[in-house]
């Protein structure tokens, strides 16, 4: 890979740069702390997350209209709810909740690999997420992006191509010049459709202790680095 | 103006943020003494830049296709080269020159300004530019934006609304909430039109040592102040 050409890379977010999982656990045991609420948040926050994929294929495939990520998530925090007992959280209660996606801590080597790699590239996310989410997560999270990038500014959803050529087209960069950096083979295999170099950095415990998914390189990517530091010095940074 | 109510600043950037013309005539004359090339180059750049605003205007009425900034300014750029006897100026030259606006300054308050703004607000410019002008004008001018908003993404010019409801939209704000900051009134006005707050900051030789417009707040602006830091002052930053 002819390295010195990157120019810009792109970042999906959930589970490449911020531990989602433990972070929302940690927060929703802490909120039940809070107001003396027990449950199997690790269960809660499964089946909760189980919704986020579902839902963006029923806006992919025409299926529903437009629909942010934040209302996604608030159906279904709304109907799995009553099954876990607490039917008495009230409204605000349930906002603070569906927020926590803006609240999320990235992963240890995240911002430190940001910052090396912002001397040399142009970072953004390429995310799902909602654009509100994206920049109070950014801020919270000390993610110093030079731009973001997410579905609700194209109205369409990863993998859609949509996104990926939108960004780019932005960008005002050649395909080859722009890196996709995922933790999830799919996104760098329609990365890598529309010619853009890719780098897969693997999670293996995005999804707990018993993750079986993209727990290592499915193709011949680029790049494939242990983490945001590992992927910096392979690229010079 | 319930100051607490802000919950974003959303900046114009060309006058506003970036001391364009100054930057646009030193980088030219010492373009101009790199290759042996002496001519008005005040009187240049003022000619060139007055190409901005009729472009601009012939595509919100309908005139032009979207056109890009910098499809605009390219096209003035080759139309008034043979005038000042710059014809053997070739390619690499003329795109050297066209992407100026990549390497303007800010104002001398406008980056430690924003720093203490940033703090407390999501800051963002809302701009006419380009998008690839302002990722790498904010990386030229360590301008920290949380994000970047312009009329690329929305394929819209100010003043039209679409652009800023469409900021508004996306930063899940209300427009109470969302201030428009600029050296213009008419964008100041057309921000109040759509229910957001205003500061004005003049910037009173954007256009030169015999600037007449702008020189003053034309109406009751929510705040005016001399810079940025006395932005961030009134702003309780």
């Amino acid at each position: 890979m002819n390295v010195p050409a990157i120019k810009a890379l792109l970042f999906d977010t959930f589970g490449t740069v911020v531990n989602w999982r433990d972070s929302v656990i940690d927060d929703f045991r802490s909120f039940g702390r809070r107001v003396g609420i027990d449950v199997n948040w690790e269960a809660f926050v499964d089946e909760w997350k189980a919704a986020y994929r579902p839902g963006m294929d029923a806006v992919r495939s025409g299926k529903w209209p437009w629909t942010r990520v934040d209302r996604i998530y608030r159906m279904k925090l709304d109907d799995i709810i009553p099954k876990y007992g607490l039917d008495r959280l009230g409204e605000a209660e349930r906002a603070h909740l569906n927020r926590v996606w803006h609240r999320l801590r990235p992963w240890p080597d995240a911002v430190a690999g940001l910052d090396r790699l912002k001397r040399s590239y142009v970072i953004a996310p390429l995310s799902n997420s909602d654009l509100d989410c994206l920049v109070n997560m950014a801020k919270h999270a000390a993610l110093r992006w030079d731009v973001i990038f997410c579905a609700e500014v194209f109205r369409h959803y990863k993998p859609d191509p949509e996104v990926y050529l939108q960004a780019i087209a932005l960008l005002g960069l050649a395909p080859s010049e722009v890196m996709m950096v995922a933790a999830h083979n799919y996104d760098l295999r329609a990365a890598r459709t529309h010619g853009m170099a890719t780098a897969f950095v693997p999670r293996p415990t995005e999804y707990g202790p018993g993750q079986t998914t993209d727990l290592e390189a499915e193709e011949d990517w680029d790049i494939v680095a242990d983490d945001f530091e590992a992927l910096a010095s392979r690229l010079g940074c």
